[in-house]
């Protein structure tokens, strides 16, 4: 029996896993992720799973790693990471030369959306946009059944698009990125920001400060219908409606899915983006849009990597 | 001699001409478009140039249509467009009935973007992005040597990427749109605002009134060193680079084009522009991009037209 690794190395942890040609996985591993040595990461995961595959009997054939920032997919390297130094960035030739097997690596929305083709939401699509809502906002494109990747490899970031030139500063240099007003983190900074309005906000209480509120602080109190946790969700749905249809105007996709830890926040926030992109696409004579949650959730990256390592592999003449 | 017609259907006239494999033009033909019937005048220029055709001994193979507006390329149907009605808007099946000969009908800044990289500024480039911006602004996308039209060849309009979500309202039914702080169009109407303010501006010397101010009235007070003239033109660069440095984020081109009657606007408009996305892309530590100004100016869509038409009978084994 064979398998690949499949890999999704984040800004927090690295996860990664076998998995079959049906996208069934098996013997997971998850390390937190060192992020002054990101790729040192990388290579535990991949010892581990490839012991664990000597212990099964399981002959791994290839590896895909799918890793945050802007990565170069033809050099293998992470040219740039806003939350983690990868020490040494080129993962591919790192990770080639511990298991002598050919390893893919591309961006981490990237291989979602790759994933969410081969065995999640957009199975039989090959005009499939995804936009991954966790601390960031990643995004992946696959346009007449082929990625967008760009010329070096840095395209596909959509959440770096800016949408509002007063908007807050970016790590990534510039403001009003969508990922500053759509994002898990930037909800957390909305529900700070509320907060020091509203000290009586259930945000508060749930957060323990102010200070603290994060994300899952905001989507808990609005849950419990908080006025101000609900205004927040609702501001970062209708920032995240107008990154939608800019997605819509640019590659006018058959299905966009949507993944992400952010896209448990519920009803204030993805209710109200779904509705205000409706009325935005409506307004410009558009027909509606097909807009899916993600069907691999936290697997999408795993499950993606090992798609594109297993797809490259048939691209070459080996099965 | 053969040759194909390439015709470039706008919303204020419908040129056309006679173009041979080496991107020669002979023949022009330019009528005013009917706005309340754009299908006719599209026929009529094609009537025109089979006649000069036969007068010239040149066999025509082929035709290609570049026009304004969300063209369905695969039905060859203008879905919608802001500035014309089709009457008929089944074009392709309109040219092929009258003219019995094969047609492709694209998007106007599709087409522009394929004549740049067939005979233009972009050739032997894989990775291309067009910015056109005239009244309007419309977008062309070359993606690894394949055009970006989506699943219904509604995409690629860049000009209808929302980059501030209080801006001025556009006619596509958003509000904000790069087209509504960037184009000719819009330089315009930030010339008549800011005519509000200052009556003494030379744009209302030169326009006759204030609200007579037009975009060529704006850049030309400002080559004359006109404050106000060069405040809008410098604020309508800034938002220019907003939109080329999401381009750049979004495609991560190998090289960006600019065409259109904007780009002769002069430095106050291109340079901020031009400034402005270099600081955006080393404030994000990506490399430079190259920015190049049309090559075939007006004869983009024309030649690009020619181009699409000839590529689809290559793609179809006839030469």
């Amino acid at each position: 029996m064979t398998a690949v690794i499949g890999i999704d190395a984040g800004g927090t942890s690295t996860k990664g896993a076998l998995v079959d040609a049906s996208g069934t996985i098996s013997d997971r591993v998850d390390l937190p992720t060192d992020t002054e040595a990101a790729t040192k990461t990388v290579l535990d995961v991949a010892d581990r799973l490839l012991d664990a595959a000597g212990v099964a009997g399981i002959e791994v054939v290839a590896v895909g790693v799918g890793a945050a920032g802007f990565v170069d997919h033809s050099a293998g390297e992470v040219t740039f990471s806003p939350n983690s130094v990868y020490g040494d960035p080129h993962i591919k030739a790192a990770v080639e030369a511990r298991v002598s097997l050919p390893v893919v690596v591309d961006n981490d929305a990237n291989a979602a959306v790759w994933g969410e083709r081969a065995f999640g939401a957009a199975r039989g699509c090959d005009h499939v946009a995804m936009l991954v809502i966790g601390t960031g906002i990643g995004s992946g494109f696959i346009l007449d059944g082929a990625m967008l990747r760009g010329w070096t490899g840095a395209g596909a970031e959509f959440g770096h698009v800016v949408i509002d030139p007063s908007g807050p500063r970016c790590p990534c240099g510039l403001r009003g990125c969508l990922e500053q007003l759509a994002s898990g983190e930037a909800i957390g900074r909305m529900g700070r920001e509320a907060a020091q309005d509203d000290p009586d906000t259930l945000m508060v209480e749930l957060a323990g400060s102010a200070a603290q509120i994060t994300g899952p602080h905001v989507a808990a109190a609005a849950a419990r219908h908080d006025d101000a946790a609900v205004r927040v969700l609702r501001r970062a749905g209708r920032a995240l409606a107008i990154g939608m249809s800019n997605v819509v105007n640019v590659f006018d996709p058959q299905l966009l899915v949507l993944g992400g830890g952010a896209v448990d926040a519920g009803e204030p926030f993805l209710g109200v983006a779904r509705d205000e992109l409706a009325r935005m696409t409506t307004a410009q004579r558009r027909r509606p849009v097909r807009v899916d949650l993600t069907a691999l959730g936290d697997d999408a990256g795993i499950l993606g990597a090992a798609a594109l390592a297993m797809d490259d592999r048939k691209r070459e003449g080996k099965r």
